[in-house]
Order: C-alpha cells, then sequence, then structure tokens
C-alpha cells in the first residue's frame, strides 16, 4: 500500500521555504474551500426565514454554519512554523499529521452537511413545499461530490505519499470504498475509483514540492467551480424568491 | 491561562506505564460512548421504518451512525505506544497531541447530532406526527448534554494541564464560552460555567496520573447515566410503537 507496508527505506524530509510556503497556499484554499459553504448556507438561511415549514431546517443549516466559521477562524488564525525562523529543521511529517487531522475534522463534518445538503434536505424541501425553485440543480450537487472527492483525495495525498498511514487519520469515504472493492473482488490496479488508486511515496523533497504544487492547482480549479455553482444558485434562489414577493 | 502563557517553566513529562494504563481505560470509555449513542439511534431508526414522514430525518440519522461507527473502529484499532516496548521514552505530549485530535473531531461532530438530535429533530417530529411518545423526555436531553459537557471538559484539562494550546485543537464550545464571557463582562474567577474555569498545569507525572484516574471515573459515573437514560427511551418507544401495533 505504501513504502511503510513496503518495508521500503523512509527518508526523513524537513520542512523548506517553498514547501512551507505551499502549505500556506493549500490553507488559503481550504479557508475558501469552508467560506464558500459559509456564504452559500447564509444565502438559504436568509431566503429560509420566509418559508416556515422549513424553519428547523434552517436552524439545523444555523448550527453547521457555526461549526464551519470556528474551523474557518482556527485556519485563518494557524500558522504553519517557518522553516527561516525555526532554531532547528522542522520534520515535515509532524506539520503534516497535525494538519491533516484538522482537515480531516473539517472534511467528515463537511461530509456529513453534503449529505443532509444534498439529499435529506432536498427532499424535504419538495415534500414540505413542492417547489422545485428552492432545491440546488444536479450540477450543483456534482460539484459538491467533486470538490469533497478532491480536498479528501488531497490529504491521502498529502499523509500516503511520505507513509503516514496512522489508524487515527483514516478517512471515512476511503475506507467505505477499499471494504466495498474488496467484498466486490475489484481489481486494485485496474479501477478509476480514486479512492482506490494507491498513493506512489516521493523520492525526495523536491518531488513532494512539485506534486503540491500540482495539488494546489487542482485544489484551486475545484473551488473556482463549485464557488460558480454556489453564485448561481443563490442568483437563483433570490430570483425566485422576489418574484414571488412581487405576486 | 497555562502554563505556557504564564511563562512558567515547562517540564516535558514521559509516558509511565500507569498512565498508559489509564489512557487506554479512557479510550475504551470514549468507545462505549460513541457506541451508546450507535445503540440508541439504531433503535430509532428501526422505529421510524414505519414513520414515512420522517423518513428523511431517519436517513440523516443513519448517516450519523455510519460515522460514528466509523470512528469507533478507528478508536478500537487504535493502540497507545506502550512505553514498556518503546525504545525510547515516549513523551506525553505527542500521545496527548495526537489522542485529543481524534476525541475532538470525535466530539464536534456528536455536537451537531446533538442539536439535531435534541433540537431540530425534536420539534419535527412533534410537529410532523403530534407524537410526543416518539421524542426524548428532557431528562434524557440533559443527560445528552451533561456527558457532552464532561468529555469536553475532560479533553480541555488533558491539553491545557501539560500546556497544550494549539490553535487546531481549539474547541468550539469553549472558545463560544469564552467569548460570550468577554463580551458581557463576566469575572471569570467567580464563574460556575465549567468551560470557563481554568485549567491547571501539573506539577509532575504523578499528579497527571492521579487527575486522570479521577477524571476517567467522572466519564465512567456520566456515561452509565446516559447510557440508562437511552436504554430508558427505547424502552418507552419500543412500548408504544407495539401499543399502536396492537391497536
Amino acid at each position: 500500500m505504501t513504502a511503510a507496508s513496503d518495508n521500503e527505506q523512509y527518508v526523513e524530509l524537513e520542512l523548506t521555504p517553498e514547501l512551507h510556503s505551499i502549505f500556506m497556499e493549500i490553507k488559503d484554499l481550504f479557508s475558501v474551500y469552508i467560506s464558500s459553504y459559509v456564504h452559500v448556507l447564509n444565502k438559504f438561511i436568509g431566503i429560509l426565514r420566509k418559508i416556515s415549514t422549513l424553519r428547523f431546517e434552517r436552524s439545523t443549516l444555523i448550527k453547521y454554519v457555526k461549526k464551519l466559521r470556528f474551523y474557518n477562524d482556527r485556519l485563518s488564525n494557524f500558522e504553519f512554523s517557518d522553516p527561516a525562523n525555526a532554531e532547528c529543521s522542522v520534520p515535515v511529517e509532524s506539520v503534516v499529521r497535525e494538519i491533516s487531522a484538522f482537515y480531516l475534522k473539517v472534511l467528515e463534518t463537511i461530509d456529513i452537511l453534503n449529505y443532509y445538503l444534498t439529499r435529506s434536505l432536498q427532499s424535504e424541501i419538495v415534500s414540505k413545499t413542492l417547489n422545485f425553485n428552492l432545491t440546488l440543480p444536479d450540477d450543483t450537487i456534482s460539484r459538491i461530490e467533486e470538490s469533497y472527492n478532491c480536498f479528501i483525495k488531497f490529504v491521502q495525498w498529502m499523509m500516503e505519499s511520505i507513509s503516514i498511514n496512522d489508524e487515527l487519520l483514516q478517512i471515512e469515504i476511503i475506507q467505505f470504498s477499499l471494504k466495498c472493492a474488496i467484498e466486490d473482488n475489484v481489481d486494485l490496479e485496474e479501477t478509476d475509483n480514486i479512492f482506490l488508486t494507491e498513493v506512489t511515496p516521493v523520492e525526495d523533497i523536491e518531488e513532494y514540492e512539485t506534486l503540491a504544487l500540482q495539488w494546489s492547482e487542482v485544489l484551486s480549479g475545484s473551488i473556482s467551480a463549485l464557488t460558480n455553482q454556489f453564485d448561481q444558485s443563490v442568483v437563483v434562489w433570490i430570483e425566485n424568491s422576489e418574484k414571488k414577493a412581487n405576486k
């Protein structure tokens, strides 16, 4: 699975100024990812104020917004140890463990939110209001899933490419995919499922930097597509709620 | 607030066989805490099968159960480094950081679940079914809150008593309590709010062991009271659903 389980030699990597700067960039991307949810949920919560049948759903969404804002505040205050100021070298492994544990806390919360938002809530809106203008379009739901998968795969890569494979840092969707693949006898060498494709351990810090930079671009593209979809949904909600008010 | 911010001398503690064994006990208590939710939610999910108006709430609860089961599996597979087998001494700080990050991931999830279960869902059940026999009694809701507060305060103690005060390991309910206290000019020396009472740094490993053992007893008592309340709720739900079936 990883270098560790193959008993390959594991070389401890040290944080470089370049990697520090890429990690800071990716931290900002996580922050934008969280903010995009806070923004779209706040808009939706505003619209739900007028729809009394959805008042309990509204309060559930407010709870999520508070939690996401709290996470985002922590991330904004957090600083990676700067190798330029450190008295001794900073192991990449300890930095990655610390930030991965936090990212996974955020992502597992977003997983439950995504389920609530794109499944239970969508069905409930249609069932209670018969108003399809308040639901999320399929394209938005696909983007929500795509971005989530992208961030999950990034965290898996960030850890496993330097042979971190801790029990407490496992990810539900990946463990679930592996379990299903084993039950269904899926050939892990031939699968298209991104959660089943193996993470190759990096050879050195330069390779880790190059790949981290590529990940930063992938995450950035994924967030742009997501916020674009969220913005479109907000426009449709507002247009429809104004039309209704003018009737 | 803590030794670190008072600039006191910080002595690095090493994991002892005694502390290792107390940490294992507390890990088992966390596991029982998670299992108690899985158990009561599964019973409730079973009862909801017959109530079609609550089918989307049922699917939301199933999502939570899966997440909690996943967390519990990780915890069951996890082993603390055993100081008896370790080649060199194990710093308590690194063990506490690792397990606290995991406990907080679980507790922040339980916080959102508690809100959904004890607020939104309770109102929704009454609104949709007018059946108060399906709701949670006030005593159960109080116990849910009490246990949550107890586990949160324990994790805060476990970290702050050895001067761990990381940004990424902050806890929403504690930060929220502090923010409100500052806004309301609450005297932090005189407050009854357990989240505002200061954690005193320990002097040595013996004191940490003694207090950890006391915490283990407090957590154990809190879980017993909670599971007792959950069991009573299940009995009432089943009795009422059988009565209804026999009508």
